[in-house]
């Protein structure tokens, strides 16, 4: 059994990380930490866990009697955390914001199982990716792979509401989110970071570089990912699609192809060869893609839902690879379907 | 032209009634006061208002160059108010908070139309009822009235999240509410101040005493109003029922021919021979009744938008019918349908 | 293994037992028949099983081969489906339609485990009990028990768009259900039968008989059922409020002893002390009950999932207890909880 | 008075036009055409007209009692309606569907107000602009106008449910769609045809050609419009991003200007200095328009509600201006706003 320590266990991806570890076969949760909770049934804070568990959260970490530490906390506080608190060698962590998605001093391997199975096996350390990160890298990798990201690549994308996390605040309150939708952050999405990075690692020498335009502006050479974010009215999932325009026009058919075969071992990521919409994969977490040709466009739809594949599922499944399990143990989910 | 003052503009109520009087025929608009968004255009606030007006807010409150201000202030707040502020004895007033609702040492006139027309024409201060209050008296008024009410009455009656005003919350996070559905107050609800107040007014001698449960305890002499008010995953509007039972088994045509009697003069009040839905009545100042007998029950159902004749519609009207208008001026709104 | 063949696959039913049986542990899926399907695979039907399966609807149905068949039909069609073909004595039914749930010329039993564990252990036929009737019933049984239902019942009970079945219509438009509520089968649904056969059935001698309305009409002697359904604008999920009133005012720990004492070996259902919100059951088998006292009067609340609990996921703890698996086996599901 | 008549009066247009109409001060209903619901009132089909109007549905068509005819016809049924009926020369028509939009042998004019002013008062017969082709036209014209457009345009957009009509289906099935969320015709959206003729006639010269991708084909010669519609699950409004590439990096400024410089005349279309959301429109009849800029590219947003600027109330506002009437006549519609 795997011990599990939880840091930030009841903010939207301490409660999604309980609901799953709760079933997992192969998981023991030793302690979900929340100063503010202490004492406190987890039931109390977590929709759906009455009647599951007896589990109370605690002001303890007792990084001694456990063999991984996820942080749920908000972006940038786990370096502000490790900086105050020592966690053993030999305790592994999987950090659910983006302190280490970027490459830079430390040793926290990026978690994004269709790109780095084989380091997240091996690593003591992972940055687990973003949600928007997640689901427009998987409708690209196999074109960044093949050297096929040539322009600039439009980016939309529509997340639900848990995205913005547990804080109410103006854009959740139900009166105004009900049936409306939004842009912001508009070409300025911090995930560009680490999309970008991939994107350069992922292509083949010569390729062009994708420009971070956050970091490098807009007139830097190389192409851009042109990403509009999108608050959508519902409250899990993204909704992405992507259009690269190649420098030729493609047989259809060999676009579909390439896209097989990228994810053919993935255990979660599956080519759909039908148009797709978002609550196939909601309460799961599977990503899917499909893809679509008009001359030398090539248009990609991809989904997941964003607390899951696009955070907490994803971390279990970095879990899971990097404890030798089987990479789909706990993550046979049924999805909600309505 | 009836010269307006809003108190506390900024907030919902204050909101819909900008975007009511801006439309109005013989309205104009001197000053949206509001302390915190001094300064600002209405539209930076308030939806939809972008393109129809350039009116500012105001910290301003010229009472000598108004006719009548509107207190769209939190429920307490306007009593505070006036112990603070000296409003001329010319200016009427009218209070969409419940601190006047209930007959005690002032002379706010409770603002009723359906039952309190002839007051309110006359009056100088109105107390405009409350959202839930108006939908569930507007269901029992031709009962009381026919001295029908002699047991106890089940109400049930279903809120959108606008009820629940601008301050984001837990019960008003998107992520929570969407999809959603709750019970709160139950049994409990303030509202059953002034629906009592009415109910024993309009009796006829010798008809029960209707016990204000908050006051006076369930164990007092008389009948009650059991009322559970739900939270729905809607944001405007309150769909209500109510079951009466009566002494002996009555005709439903009876029934319905005292309901179409009663609200035959009314503005906004009409029957519906048909079910109703609340989309019939969001984004209009209307309300709808009917019933159903089933031995000797009464199922009303009734129908409003909890922000315009729950609030600020019916102020709208009261200040026609205190100045003298049209009763439907201004009122004339185009249901939203979807 | 359980051997399972589902008739009627490809409805909102089918789907949903298709989508748990996949995750079950003890089961095996032989044949899912849909006629006008039959080809195709599953997943080009039910949201959320791409990726999981490779199944294909059949028009076969080898009754041989399985242990026992689900009827996922329509109501009204079990019985016809019957008449036409045979089934093997050996192989069990369970059947979701209501065709079978009230006693007559047939040896089906009725599948509340909560009421009827025993029975349908030892069943070779079950009639899976109503949504609505699941619900009502889970919040009365235990003052049924304890002979306290001596007055008329008011039962208020809210369900979401997926009870109306798949064939789209009026009612379950998008356009007009979004952010809409209303009203139907006004004191008259037909789950009535059922709820009123379990409550005479268990109350104790002496107590009322409980007027099965539909059947007995208004007037006969005795208690009734109250029943307001409404239409909600979610797509899951039942939310039920009964209001009981007892002969004296009882104290509140009683009752809700009562409560935990029923349902303590309950697999699936438990007491909530605090108030209850339907995303706390969304997306899995549980059902949640709360109670509160007012005078006389003990209001219960009580939520599940209507194609869950209130469906598919009761015929599947009914399927675990009549073959001695472990009540919980494939149940373990993971709450969507937004 | 206008006196108007309405074809296809039952259906989603039919009825909002109905709606806007009962409070237009110039206009008088003289017939609303329904053969299937002849001798029904129109409160009977359309939500919120009970208690406004007691008109009822006709199957009787007096032509020569009106001055002016709407045709609320499905698409495709304008035309054979014409061929099987005649309609006197002095009466106007306003054809809500597409089947005179493109410009050929006939002599309907293209009623976007905003560049076709001057056509529509003079003309006699007027094809009323689809819901997503108003949308994206008004977030291209100015940069159209000024030959900016010389690169392919990615355009994103999502429409309500009522964009879809009244009959119900898969994709309007409120189980489906609630909390859902997809793509169709992708890149190949009839309304392209009507965009691509606009923004050729409004080029300069010597500006590149462009491109009806449905008609010509993704290798024609030319600058593309890349359209991704997408299904949304609100009921009303269409919320559009464009992406322009430019030669040159622009000063935002100067493309603000260039924005408001186009619109300052326009009723209902106007530029608005902060991001934009969707319910800032619904229920009126205006369009908000919003650039940002970076580098090369500029983003515009823009937003309608599809029903009103985007069919009945753009088909009202063409009436106003064909009738010498003032272009707001009975469509200062208060925002719904929640």
């Amino acid at each position: 059994m795997v011990r599990v320590g939880i840091l930030g266990a009841a903010g939207y991806t301490g409660g999604e990380l309980i609901r799953l570890l709760l079933n997992h076969p192969e998981v023991e949760i030793v302690f979900a930490n929340s100063e503010s909770n202490a004492g406190n049934k987890v039931y109390d804070v977590h929709e759906g866990l009455l009647g599951e568990t007896e589990l109370e959260f605690t002001s303890e970490m007792p990084f001694d009697k456990v063999d991984v530490v996820f942080f749920c906390f908000g972006h940038g506080k786990s370096e502000a955390f490790l900086k105050e608190h020592s966690i053993p060698a030999n305790v592994k962590i999987i950090d659910l914001a983006q302190d280490f998605r970027i490459k830079g001093d430390h040793d926290y391997v990026y978690g994004l199982p269709e790109t780095h199975r084989k380091e997240i096996a091996k690593c003591q350390h992972l940055a687990n990716p973003g949600c928007f990160a997640t689901c427009i890298q998987l409708g690209l990798l196999p074109l960044a792979q093949a050297g096929l990201l040539t322009k600039d690549i439009s980016v939309n994308a529509i997340t639900g509401s848990t995205g913005a996390g547990q804080k109410p605040g103006a854009t959740t309150h139900f009166s105004w989110r009900n049936n409306n939708f939004s842009v912001y952050k508009l070409f300025t999405h911090q995930h560009l970071h680490e999309i970008c990075q991939t994107l350069n690692e992922l292509k083949p020498e010569g390729a062009p570089h994708v420009v971070d335009t956050l970091d490098e502006g807009y007139e830097a050479e190389g192409i851009t990912v042109d990403f509009i974010p999108y608050r959508g009215d519902f409250a899990r999932g993204i909704f992405c699609t992507e259009v690269v325009t190649l420098e030729t026009s493609p047989a259809a058919s060999d676009i579909v192809a390439l896209y097989k075969n990228f994810y053919e071992q993935a255990a979660f990521t599956h080519y759909s060869d039908k148009a797709l919409d978002l609550k196939q994969v909601v309460n799961t977490n599977k990503a899917l893609v499909h893809v679509a040709v008009f001359g030398k466009k090539v248009v990609i739809t991809s989904v997941i839902d964003n607390l899951l594949k696009g955070a907490v599922g994803q971390a279990v499944q970095n879990m899971n690879i990097m404890f030798g399990l089987d990479e789909r143990a706990g993550l046979n989910l049924k999805a909600s379907a309505f």
